[in-house]
């Protein structure tokens, strides 16, 4: 097993080869780590990066020995590594950050509810569902309409549904494979906040100012940060995510999605344990980004600083967003940022421009 | 021929492993391209990052044909490239940038202070050495001591040595090796500057504030950036890189060293026709840093801002200085660059630390 805090020239495992295990492997490179990414893809962009890839699936229990002989410590760019994988890794004597407690509750929407709730991270009212019947039994007490998604799996808006009525309950528990599910009650939220914040090994926690968050389709589209916030939302989201963090003994960073009442309330949507989307403003923002402390946490490292020095509206590039490089390169005060996919696909994200103006004092 | 700018998910070539490569290849990935390093070391910081690595000679006909054929631009982290490889690449259909003359005129002192003089870069008196008995000759006319220097190579301060007097003549010139020099008049400098600038390939020049350099045993140690200097100072440098650059028909980065006399006056010393160790505190103190800087401009992308953002002290970490990484890895508001060397060498870069200051104003 590692000893901590890891040494430069340590390697550090990266399951996925996104563009969140790209730029993780840009950020450990420059504190001088070598990485390694198991990715099932043959051409990655994190591949293209990182100092060896193993391409091979994420079960394949020869990779996961070769990447466990190699690295310090393993992490990962998406929730949804199997448990097997976490465990077959530890057993082979790779420690992984963060740990198997942080995956088990954000992979199931159930228990990562129960588990905000027990740790006074509020959310809105909900019902596990197994059934159609307990549709119907949710929309009594929760109200119509409400969104049903599946317990497991989904993202960028797959995998859930409304469900209008209760005539709609059949159809509905049909639309998303009848599979076990969670019904949520409707949040009149005003906004979609974010907060990033790391844990580190020694349990400090450093949290990035809030982002407020725009989708499209499903997607997210635009973050702007620090966003425009009452002392009282900022102090509330702070304590909520160190109580979550803490709550799962938590070593990296993670993100967590907010909704805004117009009262100033926050309640939590999802956690997503891992660097995010919603944080890459922070790549422009801040002295260290959320990658390289999400590499410092799992490392041992101290945390660094989380403060804001820019104004960041980060737009994500999606598709054939693409195309508009020769316009985005020319843009000043805007740092573009390319994730070396091959392939451009609708809905793929190719890539995010940050434009920075000033900071807001306030 | 490859067609400029050149689109997102182009190849770039590198020749050099080391960490200006490895810089260069960080930078370059930000912007969505593949970088493809030729270095004769089979394990090198570079390499870790690029996409790809050819491990062969500089000179090694098979590995130059396989780099033409895949990278669009190629270009170097040093400038002792043989004129042949450039030759060999330009005749195989690659762009190098920058291009032959750049790397001609530095690499041989005499060229390049003839090309400062006909530029109006002014520099030390100088005299072409092929003899000890130019040595003598050359005393005449510049004073003792003078500086004797090999025509070509040498760096961190190899390859040169002072001579005293006359009687000093034959033993200098044996001490650099019996080898064509130049002898340069003594410079009773006061401070050692550099200015980093780039052109694009539309003509245009950005030139970041000067750094102040402090050396040790002929390495570079720190650079304090940007430079408090006169204002009259400031006009010098940048109309002398500008006509440095202009003249060259340079495209990239380039480094020019500078000394700065006690009545504001400053002579070139030398050309780095590459990105420059005293460049390094662009990283965190600037919008776009010297690397990208380099990558926008050899790909033919608009020049980004090189004002600075932050007063910046950087400082190598030379050696075992690398071994003070438990104390370096918790200082605030300092940004660490580690190279991803395996073995720690006397007097080998092993990575730099940039620390960060608010701004002085003036």
């Amino acid at each position: 097993m590692a000893t901590f805090p890891l040494a430069p020239g340590s390697t550090i495992g990266v399951l996925g080869g996104g563009q969140l295990g790209r730029m993780l492997a840009m950020a450990a490179a420059r504190l001088g780590f070598d990485v390694v990414v198991l990715t099932p893809e043959a051409d990655s962009g994190a591949g293209r990066v990182a100092t060896r890839t193993l391409v091979a699936g994420y079960d394949d229990e020869k990779a996961l020995r070769a990447l466990a002989k190699v690295a310090d410590v393993v992490t990962f760019e998406f929730e949804n590594v199997p448990a097997g994988v976490v465990e077959a890794l530890e057993r082979l004597g790779a420690a992984v950050a963060p740990g198997a407690k942080a995956l088990a509750v954000s992979q199931d929407r159930v228990e990562e509810k129960r588990f905000l709730n027990a740790c006074r991270a509020p959310t809105v009212d909900f019902a596990a569902i197994d059934s159609a019947a307990d549709i119907a039994a949710g929309l009594d007490r929760l109200g119509a309409p409400a969104l049903l998604k599946t317990r497991r799996e989904g993202y960028d808006g797959k995998g859930q549904t409304w469900v209008e009525s209760h005539a709609d309950a059949i159809a509905a528990f049909a639309r998303i494979g009848g599979v076990p599910a969670i019904l949520e009650a409707r949040a009149e939220f005003a906004r979609e906040l974010s907060v990033i914040a790391a844990r580190g090994r020694d349990g400090a926690v450093a949290t990035y100012p809030l982002g407020e968050n725009h989708h499209e389709n499903g997607i997210l589209r635009r973050t702007r940060a620090p966003a425009v916030v009452s002392p009282n939302v900022h102090e509330q989201a702070e304590a909520i995510a160190a109580r979550i963090l803490t709550g799962l003994d938590y070593v990296g960073v993670a993100g967590v999605e907010l909704f805004e009442f117009d009262d100033g309330r926050l309640l939590v949507n999802e956690i997503a344990p891992r660097v995010h989307n919603s944080g890459h403003w922070t790549l422009d923002g801040c002295e260290v980004d959320q990658f390289e402390q999400h590499i410092r946490a799992i490392a041992g490292w101290p945390l660094g600083p989380a403060h804001a020095l820019a104004q960041v509206d980060m737009e994500n590039l999606i598709g054939a967003d693409i195309d508009r490089w020769p316009a985005l390169i020319g843009e000043a005060d805007a740092r573009l940022w390319l994730y070396g996919k091959s392939e451009t696909r609708e809905g793929r994200k190719m890539g995010h421009i940050n434009r920075l103006r000033p900071l807001k004092r306030g």
